[in-house]
Protein backbone atom coordinates (compact mmCIF):
# COMPACT_ATOMS: atom_id res chain seq x y z
CA UNK A 1 0.00 0.00 0.00
CA UNK A 2 1.57 3.15 -0.99
CA UNK A 3 2.05 5.94 1.67
CA UNK A 4 2.39 9.08 -1.01
CA UNK A 5 -1.58 8.74 -1.58
CA UNK A 6 -4.28 10.59 0.36
CA UNK A 7 -7.58 8.73 -0.05
CA UNK A 8 -10.41 10.88 0.39
CA UNK A 9 -14.52 9.14 -0.01
CA UNK A 10 -17.07 12.01 -0.77
CA UNK A 11 -16.71 15.52 -0.80
CA UNK A 12 -17.30 18.58 1.53
CA UNK A 13 -19.34 19.90 -0.94
CA UNK A 14 -21.78 17.27 -1.21
CA UNK A 15 -22.55 17.83 2.63
CA UNK A 16 -23.72 21.65 1.80
CA UNK A 17 -26.92 20.51 0.81
CA UNK A 18 -27.42 17.86 3.04
CA UNK A 19 -26.60 14.79 1.01
CA UNK A 20 -25.09 12.79 4.37
CA UNK A 21 -26.32 9.13 3.51
CA UNK A 22 -23.50 6.91 4.98
CA UNK A 23 -22.06 5.41 1.61
CA UNK A 24 -19.40 4.10 2.44
CA UNK A 25 -18.56 1.32 5.44
CA UNK A 26 -15.50 1.56 7.71
CA UNK A 27 -14.34 -1.99 6.83
CA UNK A 28 -13.92 -0.77 3.07
CA UNK A 29 -12.31 2.90 3.79
CA UNK A 30 -9.96 0.99 6.44
CA UNK A 31 -8.75 -0.94 3.34
CA UNK A 32 -7.14 2.23 2.26
CA UNK A 33 -5.40 3.59 5.27
CA UNK A 34 -5.18 3.48 9.12
CA UNK A 35 -5.02 6.76 10.12
CA UNK A 36 -7.70 9.53 9.31
CA UNK A 37 -11.03 11.95 9.82
CA UNK A 38 -14.34 11.84 9.15
CA UNK A 39 -18.04 12.24 9.94
CA UNK A 40 -20.79 9.50 10.42
CA UNK A 41 -24.12 8.96 8.25
CA UNK A 42 -26.21 12.33 9.21
CA UNK A 43 -23.01 13.65 10.34
CA UNK A 44 -22.74 11.31 13.14
CA UNK A 45 -20.52 13.14 15.82
CA UNK A 46 -16.39 13.41 14.31
CA UNK A 47 -14.56 10.50 13.31
CA UNK A 48 -10.70 10.10 13.96
CA UNK A 49 -8.70 7.16 12.87
CA UNK A 50 -5.32 6.21 14.81
CA UNK A 51 -3.40 2.99 14.28
CA UNK A 52 -6.31 1.14 12.24
CA UNK A 53 -8.59 1.66 14.90
CA UNK A 54 -11.65 4.49 14.33
CA UNK A 55 -12.85 6.41 17.02
CA UNK A 56 -16.33 8.67 16.89
CA UNK A 57 -16.62 11.49 19.03
CA UNK A 58 -20.60 11.83 19.52
CA UNK A 59 -22.55 14.78 20.27
CA UNK A 60 -22.43 13.80 24.12
CA UNK A 61 -18.64 14.28 24.06
CA UNK A 62 -18.31 10.38 24.23
CA UNK A 63 -15.90 8.83 22.26
CA UNK A 64 -16.98 5.46 21.17
CA UNK A 65 -14.87 2.85 19.11
CA UNK A 66 -17.17 2.28 15.80
CA UNK A 67 -17.36 -0.93 13.87
CA UNK A 68 -17.07 -2.53 10.66
CA UNK A 69 -20.55 -1.51 9.27
CA UNK A 70 -20.69 2.59 10.18
CA UNK A 71 -21.15 4.14 7.34
CA UNK A 72 -19.34 7.93 6.65
CA UNK A 73 -20.77 9.97 3.87
CA UNK A 74 -17.18 12.01 4.02
CA UNK A 75 -13.83 10.68 5.08
CA UNK A 76 -10.06 11.07 4.39
CA UNK A 77 -7.81 8.07 5.16
CA UNK A 78 -3.90 7.25 4.79
CA UNK A 79 -1.08 4.39 5.62
CA UNK A 80 1.00 6.36 8.46
CA UNK A 81 4.84 7.31 7.71
CA UNK A 82 5.24 10.13 9.44
CA UNK A 83 8.27 12.44 9.49
CA UNK A 84 9.15 13.88 12.47
CA UNK A 85 9.33 17.93 12.11
CA UNK A 86 9.61 19.04 15.38
CA UNK A 87 10.00 18.97 18.72
CA UNK A 88 8.32 21.77 20.80
CA UNK A 89 9.14 22.64 24.36
CA UNK A 90 7.18 26.13 24.60
CA UNK A 91 3.73 27.11 23.65
CA UNK A 92 2.35 27.25 20.50
CA UNK A 93 -1.09 28.59 19.62
CA UNK A 94 -2.94 26.87 16.79
CA UNK A 95 -2.05 29.31 14.14
CA UNK A 96 1.41 29.15 15.09
CA UNK A 97 1.41 25.51 14.97
CA UNK A 98 -0.18 26.27 11.22
CA UNK A 99 2.34 29.03 10.58
CA UNK A 100 5.42 26.67 11.47
CA UNK A 101 4.26 23.81 9.54
CA UNK A 102 3.83 25.62 6.23
CA UNK A 103 7.23 27.40 7.15
CA UNK A 104 9.48 24.47 7.53
CA UNK A 105 7.32 21.84 5.18
CA UNK A 106 6.82 24.51 1.68
CA UNK A 107 4.42 22.35 1.08
CA UNK A 108 1.22 24.65 0.39
CA UNK A 109 0.88 23.13 -3.31
CA UNK A 110 0.17 19.87 -2.52
CA UNK A 111 -1.73 17.68 0.01
CA UNK A 112 -0.58 16.22 3.44
CA UNK A 113 -0.75 15.26 7.12
CA UNK A 114 0.28 16.39 10.67
CA UNK A 115 0.03 14.33 13.54
CA UNK A 116 0.46 16.25 16.84
CA UNK A 117 0.90 14.43 19.87
CA UNK A 118 1.38 15.87 23.42
CA UNK A 119 0.09 18.14 26.12
CA UNK A 120 -2.40 20.65 24.94
CA UNK A 121 -4.35 23.39 26.94
CA UNK A 122 -7.27 25.17 26.05
CA UNK A 123 -8.73 22.96 23.83
CA UNK A 124 -12.03 23.76 22.33
CA UNK A 125 -13.79 21.37 20.25
CA UNK A 126 -17.30 20.02 18.21
CA UNK A 127 -19.54 16.85 17.23
CA UNK A 128 -22.03 17.00 15.22
CA UNK A 129 -25.69 15.43 16.26
CA UNK A 130 -27.42 12.75 13.80
CA UNK A 131 -29.36 13.99 11.97
CA UNK A 132 -32.28 12.02 9.75
CA UNK A 133 -33.51 11.94 6.45
CA UNK A 134 -34.95 13.99 5.33
CA UNK A 135 -30.74 15.99 5.98
CA UNK A 136 -30.79 19.19 6.99
CA UNK A 137 -28.18 21.55 5.20
CA UNK A 138 -24.52 21.83 6.55
CA UNK A 139 -24.70 25.14 7.77
CA UNK A 140 -28.12 23.97 9.69
CA UNK A 141 -26.77 21.03 11.69
CA UNK A 142 -22.89 22.26 12.37
CA UNK A 143 -25.56 25.33 13.90
CA UNK A 144 -26.27 22.65 16.02
CA UNK A 145 -23.10 21.62 17.32
CA UNK A 146 -22.14 20.36 20.55
CA UNK A 147 -18.62 22.34 21.85
CA UNK A 148 -16.54 20.60 24.19
CA UNK A 149 -13.23 22.02 26.41
CA UNK A 150 -10.35 21.16 28.28
CA UNK A 151 -8.27 23.41 29.87
CA UNK A 152 -5.06 20.36 29.85
CA UNK A 153 -4.88 17.61 27.75
CA UNK A 154 -2.86 15.11 26.47
CA UNK A 155 -3.44 14.06 22.88
CA UNK A 156 -3.04 13.37 19.68
CA UNK A 157 -4.44 15.69 17.38
CA UNK A 158 -4.76 14.37 13.41
CA UNK A 159 -4.41 17.59 10.71
CA UNK A 160 -4.69 17.52 6.94
CA UNK A 161 -4.13 19.98 4.81
CA UNK A 162 -5.17 20.51 1.44
CA UNK A 163 -4.31 23.60 -1.08
CA UNK A 164 -6.73 26.48 -1.83
CA UNK A 165 -7.12 24.69 -5.37
CA UNK A 166 -9.05 21.66 -4.04
CA UNK A 167 -11.72 23.67 -1.11
CA UNK A 168 -14.89 22.50 -1.54
CA UNK A 169 -13.44 19.01 -2.32
CA UNK A 170 -11.36 18.90 0.54
CA UNK A 171 -11.30 21.65 3.33
CA UNK A 172 -8.89 24.15 2.02
CA UNK A 173 -5.79 24.40 4.73
CA UNK A 174 -6.08 22.90 7.54
CA UNK A 175 -8.14 20.51 8.85
CA UNK A 176 -8.17 19.07 12.84
CA UNK A 177 -9.28 16.54 14.76
CA UNK A 178 -8.29 15.77 18.12
CA UNK A 179 -8.30 12.65 20.52
CA UNK A 180 -7.35 12.70 24.60
CA UNK A 181 -4.95 9.59 25.31
CA UNK A 182 -7.40 9.07 27.72
CA UNK A 183 -9.73 8.23 24.91
CA UNK A 184 -12.52 10.28 26.69
CA UNK A 185 -12.15 13.97 24.59
CA UNK A 186 -12.19 14.68 21.41
CA UNK A 187 -13.70 16.18 18.06
CA UNK A 188 -13.25 18.55 15.57
CA UNK A 189 -10.42 21.41 16.74
CA UNK A 190 -11.66 24.27 17.09
CA UNK A 191 -8.87 25.53 19.30
CA UNK A 192 -5.71 24.09 20.41
CA UNK A 193 -2.46 25.16 22.12
CA UNK A 194 0.50 22.72 21.99
CA UNK A 195 2.56 23.06 25.39
CA UNK A 196 4.94 20.35 24.68
CA UNK A 197 5.01 17.17 22.24
CA UNK A 198 6.02 16.61 18.66
CA UNK A 199 5.12 17.53 15.25
CA UNK A 200 5.55 14.46 12.53
CA UNK A 201 4.20 15.51 9.20
CA UNK A 202 3.45 12.77 5.66
CA UNK A 203 3.55 14.21 2.18
CA UNK A 204 0.78 12.98 -0.54
CA UNK A 205 1.90 12.83 -4.26
CA UNK A 206 -1.74 11.69 -4.78
CA UNK A 207 -5.14 12.56 -3.94
CA UNK A 208 -7.40 9.25 -4.53
CA UNK A 209 -10.81 11.02 -4.85
CA UNK A 210 -13.52 8.51 -4.69
CA UNK A 211 -17.22 9.57 -5.41
CA UNK A 212 -20.10 8.04 -4.47
CA UNK A 213 -21.14 6.75 -7.53
CA UNK A 214 -23.79 4.44 -6.64
CA UNK A 215 -25.74 7.05 -4.69
CA UNK A 216 -28.68 8.21 -6.59
CA UNK A 217 -29.63 11.47 -4.29
CA UNK A 218 -25.52 12.62 -4.86
CA UNK A 219 -25.82 11.71 -8.57
CA UNK A 220 -28.99 13.62 -9.18
CA UNK A 221 -28.67 16.83 -6.89
CA UNK A 222 -27.89 19.69 -8.95
CA UNK A 223 -25.12 21.69 -7.26
CA UNK A 224 -25.53 24.56 -9.35
CA UNK A 225 -27.89 26.67 -6.52
CA UNK A 226 -25.54 25.96 -3.67
CA UNK A 227 -23.16 28.40 -2.97
CA UNK A 228 -20.37 25.45 -1.78
CA UNK A 229 -17.22 27.86 -0.86
CA UNK A 230 -19.77 30.11 1.90
CA UNK A 231 -21.44 27.50 3.55
CA UNK A 232 -18.10 25.58 3.53
CA UNK A 233 -16.53 28.72 4.71
CA UNK A 234 -19.41 28.73 7.59
CA UNK A 235 -19.24 25.50 8.87
CA UNK A 236 -15.79 24.21 8.52
CA UNK A 237 -13.57 26.77 9.42
CA UNK B 1 -5.93 -2.25 -13.29
CA UNK B 2 -8.88 -0.82 -12.39
CA UNK B 3 -11.78 1.05 -15.36
CA UNK B 4 -13.31 2.76 -12.77
CA UNK B 5 -10.41 5.66 -12.39
CA UNK B 6 -9.69 8.21 -14.18
CA UNK B 7 -5.76 10.00 -13.33
CA UNK B 8 -4.26 12.90 -13.86
CA UNK B 9 -0.79 14.14 -13.63
CA UNK B 10 -0.64 17.98 -12.79
CA UNK B 11 -3.34 20.54 -12.56
CA UNK B 12 -4.82 23.08 -15.06
CA UNK B 13 -4.50 25.46 -12.63
CA UNK B 14 -0.23 24.96 -12.41
CA UNK B 15 -0.11 26.27 -16.32
CA UNK B 16 -1.71 29.63 -15.69
CA UNK B 17 1.50 31.53 -14.01
CA UNK B 18 3.36 29.05 -16.57
CA UNK B 19 4.73 26.38 -14.48
CA UNK B 20 5.31 23.80 -17.85
CA UNK B 21 8.35 22.03 -17.17
CA UNK B 22 7.68 18.12 -18.17
CA UNK B 23 7.05 16.18 -14.62
CA UNK B 24 6.31 13.25 -15.81
CA UNK B 25 7.05 10.93 -18.96
CA UNK B 26 4.83 9.43 -21.04
CA UNK B 27 6.45 6.00 -20.54
CA UNK B 28 5.20 6.35 -16.45
CA UNK B 29 2.00 7.82 -17.88
CA UNK B 30 1.05 4.94 -19.96
CA UNK B 31 1.15 2.52 -16.94
CA UNK B 32 -1.85 4.40 -15.93
CA UNK B 33 -3.91 3.79 -18.84
CA UNK B 34 -3.97 3.60 -22.12
CA UNK B 35 -6.14 6.16 -23.74
CA UNK B 36 -6.40 10.09 -22.68
CA UNK B 37 -5.23 13.46 -23.39
CA UNK B 38 -2.67 15.91 -22.26
CA UNK B 39 -0.06 18.40 -23.65
CA UNK B 40 3.94 18.18 -24.06
CA UNK B 41 6.54 20.42 -21.59
CA UNK B 42 6.10 24.34 -22.80
CA UNK B 43 2.31 23.61 -24.06
CA UNK B 44 4.21 21.30 -26.73
CA UNK B 45 0.84 20.84 -28.79
CA UNK B 46 -2.21 18.44 -27.57
CA UNK B 47 -1.80 15.20 -26.66
CA UNK B 48 -4.10 12.32 -27.80
CA UNK B 49 -3.79 9.23 -26.57
CA UNK B 50 -5.45 6.04 -28.65
CA UNK B 51 -5.31 2.24 -27.97
CA UNK B 52 -2.17 2.65 -25.78
CA UNK B 53 -0.36 4.91 -28.80
CA UNK B 54 0.53 8.57 -28.06
CA UNK B 55 -0.12 11.19 -30.82
CA UNK B 56 0.57 14.93 -30.43
CA UNK B 57 -0.64 17.77 -32.10
CA UNK B 58 1.98 20.37 -32.92
CA UNK B 59 1.54 23.86 -33.46
CA UNK B 60 1.95 23.11 -37.35
CA UNK B 61 -1.01 20.51 -37.77
CA UNK B 62 1.35 17.69 -37.97
CA UNK B 63 0.27 14.90 -36.10
CA UNK B 64 3.35 13.02 -34.68
CA UNK B 65 3.60 9.78 -32.64
CA UNK B 66 5.79 10.47 -29.43
CA UNK B 67 7.88 8.53 -27.65
CA UNK B 68 8.51 7.52 -23.83
CA UNK B 69 10.66 10.05 -23.12
CA UNK B 70 8.25 12.64 -24.25
CA UNK B 71 7.32 14.74 -21.40
CA UNK B 72 3.94 16.04 -20.03
CA UNK B 73 3.25 18.69 -17.34
CA UNK B 74 -0.52 18.09 -17.40
CA UNK B 75 -2.37 15.26 -18.61
CA UNK B 76 -5.19 12.60 -18.45
CA UNK B 77 -5.46 9.15 -18.94
CA UNK B 78 -7.73 5.68 -17.87
CA UNK B 79 -7.73 1.91 -19.11
CA UNK B 80 -10.76 2.09 -21.94
CA UNK B 81 -13.94 0.11 -20.71
CA UNK B 82 -16.36 2.31 -23.21
CA UNK B 83 -20.00 1.31 -23.16
CA UNK B 84 -22.05 2.47 -25.97
CA UNK B 85 -24.66 5.36 -25.12
CA UNK B 86 -25.76 6.10 -28.87
CA UNK B 87 -25.78 5.73 -32.55
CA UNK B 88 -25.84 8.96 -34.42
CA UNK B 89 -27.18 9.15 -38.11
CA UNK B 90 -28.09 12.72 -38.29
CA UNK B 91 -26.21 16.00 -37.28
CA UNK B 92 -25.16 17.10 -33.90
CA UNK B 93 -23.41 20.25 -32.75
CA UNK B 94 -21.12 19.97 -30.09
CA UNK B 95 -23.40 21.42 -27.77
CA UNK B 96 -26.12 19.02 -29.54
CA UNK B 97 -23.53 16.32 -28.11
CA UNK B 98 -22.69 17.29 -24.99
CA UNK B 99 -26.68 17.55 -24.29
CA UNK B 100 -27.81 14.37 -25.61
CA UNK B 101 -24.25 12.96 -23.28
CA UNK B 102 -25.51 14.89 -20.23
CA UNK B 103 -28.89 13.55 -20.88
CA UNK B 104 -28.76 10.29 -21.47
CA UNK B 105 -25.86 9.86 -18.69
CA UNK B 106 -27.28 11.74 -15.79
CA UNK B 107 -23.48 11.90 -14.71
CA UNK B 108 -23.03 15.52 -14.08
CA UNK B 109 -21.28 14.88 -10.07
CA UNK B 110 -18.88 12.57 -11.50
CA UNK B 111 -15.90 12.43 -14.16
CA UNK B 112 -16.04 10.75 -17.31
CA UNK B 113 -15.18 9.90 -20.43
CA UNK B 114 -16.34 10.10 -23.84
CA UNK B 115 -15.34 7.87 -27.03
CA UNK B 116 -16.95 9.53 -30.25
CA UNK B 117 -16.39 7.72 -33.50
CA UNK B 118 -17.68 8.44 -36.97
CA UNK B 119 -18.23 11.12 -39.81
CA UNK B 120 -17.55 15.09 -38.59
CA UNK B 121 -18.16 18.10 -40.15
CA UNK B 122 -16.29 21.50 -39.74
CA UNK B 123 -14.39 20.31 -37.32
CA UNK B 124 -12.21 23.43 -36.27
CA UNK B 125 -8.82 22.77 -33.39
CA UNK B 126 -5.85 24.39 -32.00
CA UNK B 127 -2.55 23.51 -31.22
CA UNK B 128 -0.45 25.59 -29.33
CA UNK B 129 3.28 26.27 -30.09
CA UNK B 130 5.89 25.05 -27.22
CA UNK B 131 7.63 27.89 -25.51
CA UNK B 132 10.69 27.74 -23.98
CA UNK B 133 12.11 28.50 -20.44
CA UNK B 134 11.13 31.25 -18.80
CA UNK B 135 7.68 29.70 -19.65
CA UNK B 136 4.72 32.56 -20.31
CA UNK B 137 1.30 32.50 -18.97
CA UNK B 138 -1.06 30.20 -19.81
CA UNK B 139 -3.38 33.22 -21.38
CA UNK B 140 -0.13 34.32 -23.32
CA UNK B 141 0.21 30.87 -24.76
CA UNK B 142 -3.05 30.63 -25.46
CA UNK B 143 -3.01 33.64 -27.34
CA UNK B 144 -0.49 31.96 -29.90
CA UNK B 145 -2.23 29.28 -31.03
CA UNK B 146 -2.43 27.72 -34.17
CA UNK B 147 -6.06 27.14 -35.81
CA UNK B 148 -7.48 24.33 -38.17
CA UNK B 149 -10.04 23.00 -39.73
CA UNK B 150 -11.89 20.60 -41.99
CA UNK B 151 -15.21 20.71 -43.31
CA UNK B 152 -15.47 16.58 -43.42
CA UNK B 153 -13.07 14.84 -41.63
CA UNK B 154 -13.77 11.13 -40.52
CA UNK B 155 -12.33 10.72 -37.05
CA UNK B 156 -12.27 9.87 -33.10
CA UNK B 157 -13.14 12.57 -30.71
CA UNK B 158 -12.12 11.75 -27.10
CA UNK B 159 -13.78 13.81 -24.66
CA UNK B 160 -13.42 14.10 -20.61
CA UNK B 161 -15.88 15.69 -18.16
CA UNK B 162 -15.03 16.97 -14.46
CA UNK B 163 -17.87 18.46 -12.50
CA UNK B 164 -17.85 22.38 -11.93
CA UNK B 165 -16.43 21.23 -7.92
CA UNK B 166 -13.00 20.33 -10.22
CA UNK B 167 -13.01 23.23 -12.15
CA UNK B 168 -9.57 24.37 -11.87
CA UNK B 169 -8.07 21.11 -11.24
CA UNK B 170 -9.36 19.43 -14.01
CA UNK B 171 -11.56 21.72 -16.57
CA UNK B 172 -15.14 21.87 -15.39
CA UNK B 173 -17.46 20.45 -18.17
CA UNK B 174 -16.28 18.86 -21.22
CA UNK B 175 -12.58 19.29 -22.81
CA UNK B 176 -12.41 17.45 -26.21
CA UNK B 177 -9.62 16.32 -27.98
CA UNK B 178 -9.60 14.91 -31.61
CA UNK B 179 -7.75 12.63 -33.67
CA UNK B 180 -8.35 11.56 -37.40
CA UNK B 181 -8.57 8.49 -38.99
CA UNK B 182 -5.71 9.75 -41.43
CA UNK B 183 -3.42 10.53 -38.49
CA UNK B 184 -3.60 14.32 -40.43
CA UNK B 185 -5.68 16.33 -38.65
CA UNK B 186 -6.55 16.99 -34.79
CA UNK B 187 -5.79 18.91 -31.71
CA UNK B 188 -7.80 20.96 -28.87
CA UNK B 189 -11.27 21.17 -30.07
CA UNK B 190 -12.96 24.63 -30.68
CA UNK B 191 -15.81 23.10 -32.81
CA UNK B 192 -17.20 19.92 -34.23
CA UNK B 193 -19.86 18.87 -35.66
CA UNK B 194 -20.48 14.93 -35.56
CA UNK B 195 -22.73 13.48 -38.35
CA UNK B 196 -23.16 9.70 -38.40
CA UNK B 197 -20.98 7.64 -36.00
CA UNK B 198 -20.82 6.22 -32.52
CA UNK B 199 -20.82 7.80 -28.92
CA UNK B 200 -19.29 5.26 -26.48
CA UNK B 201 -18.93 6.29 -22.55
CA UNK B 202 -17.21 5.33 -19.56
CA UNK B 203 -18.06 6.47 -15.69
CA UNK B 204 -15.34 6.92 -13.29
CA UNK B 205 -15.81 6.98 -9.90
CA UNK B 206 -12.40 7.70 -8.63
CA UNK B 207 -9.96 10.61 -9.53
CA UNK B 208 -6.76 9.86 -9.11
CA UNK B 209 -4.70 13.11 -8.91
CA UNK B 210 -0.98 13.18 -9.07
CA UNK B 211 0.84 17.06 -8.05
CA UNK B 212 4.51 16.97 -9.46
CA UNK B 213 5.72 17.18 -5.66
CA UNK B 214 9.49 16.73 -6.81
CA UNK B 215 9.38 20.07 -8.74
CA UNK B 216 10.87 22.93 -6.83
CA UNK B 217 8.85 25.16 -9.31
CA UNK B 218 5.58 24.27 -8.91
CA UNK B 219 6.45 23.34 -4.79
CA UNK B 220 7.45 27.14 -4.30
CA UNK B 221 4.62 29.00 -6.62
CA UNK B 222 2.61 30.97 -4.48
CA UNK B 223 -0.85 30.61 -6.39
CA UNK B 224 -2.75 33.22 -4.33
CA UNK B 225 -2.07 36.16 -6.56
CA UNK B 226 -3.26 33.72 -10.02
CA UNK B 227 -6.70 34.29 -11.19
CA UNK B 228 -7.28 30.95 -12.36
CA UNK B 229 -10.18 30.64 -12.92
CA UNK B 230 -10.52 33.73 -14.70
CA UNK B 231 -7.55 32.51 -16.96
CA UNK B 232 -8.92 28.76 -17.44
CA UNK B 233 -12.17 30.11 -19.00
CA UNK B 234 -9.75 32.37 -21.62
CA UNK B 235 -7.84 29.59 -22.66
CA UNK B 236 -9.89 26.30 -22.29
CA UNK B 237 -13.75 27.14 -22.78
Amino acid sequence: MTTSTLYQHGTLALMVPGLLAGTMTMKELLTHGDTGIGTGEGLDGELIILDGIAYQVDSFGKVNQIGPDFTTPFASVHTADFKPLATVKEILTQPDLERLVRNKTRWANTFFAVLTRGEFSDVTTRAVAKSQKPYKTLAATADQQSIFHQDEVRGTMLSYYAPELFDGAAVGGFHHHFLSVDHDFGGHVLNANLKTGNIDVQQFATLEQHLPVKNADYMNHDFSDDAIHDAIAHAEH
